[in-house]
């Protein structure tokens, strides 16, 4: 990234190798299941051969989302491929990236749906069809790819179509004033930008950062010109896509919620890249709103349905949360560029929180089916965001194959593939650790080479032993991020006991390290009662349990149904035993608690309470990492568990 | 109602005089407030000059939904004149009557938006367009207004459209075998029948309940015939209009709550007049399913924004509840019916708690704004049913004027000016009394007048003193309802206290009664806590208070914001004080509760419980009764209260 010197860049996931462990597992699943089950449901939907020129006729035509689904999946095999090589999904990407060579307009122009199905409507919808969103993604995924096989073809094609966008869309003569209705193409072009080295990248993300939301409204222009009535915006109001003011007088998040985190991603690499103060604040002041009043204790934002994305602050509602996949991955975007902005551990915490419960939650334990939307209660046959879904598709409470809008399944396997890339960040005189599991990295610290190894059951367990070596010693800061959670921890140097201050979050150790170094880190990981803001008025009465980065959560296969009537006492003790059986290995919480029922209930909807003759079981709850949830028999889940 | 000789009839609303009181305020406001309001807004939206061939033509075109808001305007018109004269009201209708002559095709065609918007599309949709069911409020007007003001030219333009839709629809040569998709039509023609002896009406209601849900489907032939993939039905389900299978084979309630309701009102007045076992069967299955399963505290049913109706047993969210209005109407119609079919107290109490509830709170205590939804709990600026409303609309907590569909407030003016026809029944010797307000009602028992007044400050007081007026002494028995919320009552004949046994909720005196008798009945009517069935998860550990039939609310206007903070206990005293400055006299509770409040939190969206000093208030909670609610300042509202 092209920051000042001394802001921290992230280690690149090509430098990690995550080699065994929790993410290790996480991993493997993702490789050998779920990139394959998201390239097969691709397939046969038609959006692989969506940029087939011979392709079969009797395929459905290409639909506006579908050219950023197959990019996301490239963009997944590009990081995937880099450490675990596969010559089948290389293959599989060489012969899309053939076909959309074919593809590409002679002016650059390579969308497959406006190519092959309405030509005539290119570049006249920018608030509804997508076409600048997928580009972005086909962006992203050319730059990774490309970079990681040293195949350029793609990277070619989309720098052509880059120019073409930049020639298109400015504010010259003859341009067309308009920007992304869903943003992403901002980030995808500062990414381009530090690919390549060409500053019209970056000046075309400027240009689309600051454009958006001025007068006269784009949106309403080009709804005029479509012969259309810019009121009847299905979405009533331009805070949906955060067009609703410029960029620097935005003052809190509104609308839809991965648009709006793609959105102040770009901003905050352009604030990176240019150091502008303004919107330095407005990535500050965005983030913190985000993050201090519209996140769920999963690290999922965005609470309801209708626009898939935020209402007012606080507004958390568990068994309707939209929470979808993508808005957390996309949190761990803008975080990641935030810790560069200002190098504390908070935006660590945001992405561990989110990566560890929600991003996790979209998956099932065998990487075959997602979650769209991650609930924090969920009751067997009741979707209360869909049309008609309490009698129909079981998308509430059961993950599925595939979705007809399926950004998230393969938004999940690019950011399982590239974990490794959040766990380092460098200086030229400091090593941020900022995430724990068995790795080894490979860095250089001034233009000594450096390898540090975690060796660590975390998260099941609070220890991480590193082991350093260098060809020669090499004077560094060494940064281990304390996480929010942790009330308590320990550092040894080579057995030896350490004490140090903590810099924004981080235990700097800044000494001379010689091969061989050994540092122990030992992370408090005891259960904890998590209690929500007062005006989170769903959690009132309500704690959640955590252990270390995981939210735990009931659900019926351990505990039956009814779990609104189950209540944990405050002082009741907690146990913490990790089930070898129980996917593969995971940490079960147990501990007593009450369920109220009443013994005879009259058979009537409602009856005077003082009648009922209300009993109190003792019963042993058990709570399961929120993360493999719904994994078992269809069931009621639950997060916040009631106290008494 | 052509039931067998012993079934109870309701005495209509003609012959009950409500002259003072809770509904005599009531029907005062929506006689001198209410119905020109909605008259005005009609007017100033073009629906009044839907009819008029010498519209303005700068006025918005006919919408499909029109006619039914004017009708239902109309039908309230015939009942308010009934008893309350009032030219203008009477003008109004006539000059609308005259424009409808006008228009109605030669084949008796007469639905305002297809004559004049695309009369290429007549009968073309019935599952989307509410033809019929224009047609059904238009005839329920025309009956009504014909019989109180001796007008019969509306009731022939009627009955000219009914006899068209006879000969369209039907199972002959060249008829369509179609049958509404907003079901209403099926128990206005059972009216027109009782209305003019014709049993062709009865027998075309017939034959929609019976056709509804046969296959092939109707809606699949008519959807290919417009050359649509029936697929494409944006409900997706036939159980949106209750047509997924033959009435027959229905087993519970699912779909759009107001065309459920309305439906099975229809099938239940087919199943009284004909005493088919079946659909008796039917009537009662469902109307259990409705009220021991999906039905709200206040009456409410239909729980879901989505679809407008129902979702699965005991899922009834209170901040988003739907919980429509015309659903709480749709009910006592449908109530009403099934008291004739099976005379038992539990239907005239649904009747009463979504009259005193979820009705009530469709309107302003001033008559002049509406409710559509009807939640149980309610924040400013969240409205989680609509889009992007938290941004714009405020209809989730403040009442408005109007909506774009407005069935509504229409739907609630000709309630209350109903209301008087919900108070009795009759069967040769027996007097149903069923609601308690200041009233007097003139009616015959064999060939014997029996005038009957109730003196009574119901709901706000349980006494209710009755005197009878007769010609001759006769013998009758007088059927007093005692309300399934009333625990303990006593009665008095002339001053002696006398028992009786329960029959089916009513105390039965049987009796020769003469002029000037006067009975008592006294309902105890203490503050009720009241719980909600084990299985509603949105109620757990939470009460609601009762008094007589009025559930009562917690408002922030007096209770200040936070309201999911406040515990009520068990075991504390709550006490009732009538406050004759508060919306023209009003009944509120208080007591003592408490509020829980962190005493300093920290800042942190999530906090360890442990971490946080928590201090509990003594407060006085104050309570009123839901129906009057946001009728002041904006702000929280809370029907179910957490225990502890």
């Amino acid at each position: 990234m092209r920051t000042s010197e001394n802001r921290p860049s992230p280690l690149p996931w090509t430098a990690v190798e995550i080699d065994g462990g929790f993410w290790g597992d996480r991993q493997r699943i993702n490789r050998d299941h779920t990139m394959p089950a998201v390239y097969h449901q691709c397939k046969i939907t038609g959006r692989i051969d969506a940029w087939n020129p011979q392709r079969d006729p009797n395929l459905p035509e290409s639909h506006i989302f579908w050219d950023s689904d197959v990019a996301k999946w490239i963009e997944a095999v590009g990081y995937s491929v880099a450490l675990h090589p596969n010559a089948e999904f290389e293959r599989q990407v060489d012969e899309i990236v053939d076909w959309m060579e074919q593809m590409q307009l002679a002016d650059g122009y390579a969308n497959s749906h406006f190519i092959a199905v309405e030509p005539e409507n290119r570049w006249r919808n920018l608030r509804d069809q997508h076409e600048l969103y997928c580009a972005g993604h086909l962006i992203e995924a050319a730059i990774v790819y490309a970079q990681v096989t040293g195949k350029r073809k793609i990277l070619d094609i989309l720098c052509r179509y880059a120019d073409h966008i930049a020639v298109t869309f400015g504010r010259g003569d003859g341009q067309k004033r308009g920007y992304p209705g869903h943003p992403e193409l901002e980030l995808a072009l500062m990414r381009l930008y530090q690919a390549t080295d060409e500053p019209r990248y970056r000046d075309l993300a400027q240009y689309f950062v600051d454009e958006r939301g001025q007068a006269p409204h784009y949106y309403d222009l080009e709804a005029i010109e479509r012969g259309e009535d810019p009121r009847g915006f299905w979405a009533r109001s331009y805070h949906y896509c955060q067009a609703h003011a410029p960029i620097r007088e935005q003052t809190g998040m509104v609308g839809h919620s991965v648009r709006a985190c793609y959105l102040y991603t770009g901003t905050t690499d352009l604030a990176l890249e240019t150091g502008d103060a303004e919107l330095t604040e407005v990535a500050h002041r965005l983030w913190d709103d985000l993050t201090g009043r519209h996140m769920y204790v999963t690290g999922g934002v965005g609470s309801i349905h209708t626009i898939e994305g935020f209402t007012v602050p606080f507004d958390l509602p568990n068994d309707t949360a939209y929470s979808e996949t993508c808005s957390a991955i996309a949190l761990c975007y803008w975080s990641q560029r935030m810790f560069s902005l200002d190098p504390h551990r908070r935006y660590i915490d945001a992405i561990e929180r989110a990566l560890y419960n929600c991003i996790l939650s979209g998956v099932a334990y065998d990487g075959e089916t997602f979650f769209q939307c991650n609930p924090l209660e969920a009751y067997p046959h009741i979707s209360p965001y869909a049309l008609l879904d309490s009698m129909s598709a079981p998308t509430h409470h059961r993950r599925v194959d595939w979705f007809d809008v399926s950004c998230c399944p393969p938004n999940l396997v690019r950011m399982v593939a590239s974990v490794g890339g959040y766990f380092y960040a460098t200086t030229p005189n400091r090593l941020y650790v900022h995430l724990y599991n068995q790795n080894t990295a490979r860095l250089t610290v001034g233009a000594n080479e450096v390898h540090i190894t975690q060796a660590t059951d975390y998260p099941w367990d609070g220890g991480i032993n590193f082991t350093l070596e260098l060809a020669k010693p090499t004077r560094f800061e060494l940064a281990l991020r304390i996480p929010g959670w942790c009330r308590e921890y320990a550092i040894t140097v080579n057995g030896a006991a350490i004490t140090v201050e903590l810099d924004k979050g981080y235990a700097v150790l800044d000494r001379e390290w010689r091969a061989g170094d050994q540092v122990t880190l030992m992370l408090a990981m005891p259960i904890e009662r998590i209690a929500a803001h007062p005006h989170i008025r769903a959690d009132v009465g309500c704690v959640a349990l955590q252990r270390g980065p995981l939210v735990y959560c009931l659900e019926e296969a351990d505990n039956g149904a009814g779990l609104a009537h189950l209540r944990l006492p405050r002082t009741n003790a907690l146990n913490y035993a990790f089930d070898a059986d129980l996917f593969g290995g995971v940490g079960t919480i147990t501990g007593e608690a009450l369920r109220g029922e009443s013994a005879q209930w009259c058979g009537e909807l409602y009856a005077p309470a003082a009648n009922l003759d209300f009993t109190q079981t003792s019963i042993t709850l058990r709570a399961i990492p929120y993360c493999f949830w719904a994994n078992r028999q269809p069931g009621e889940m639950r997060v916040w568990i009631r106290e008494t």
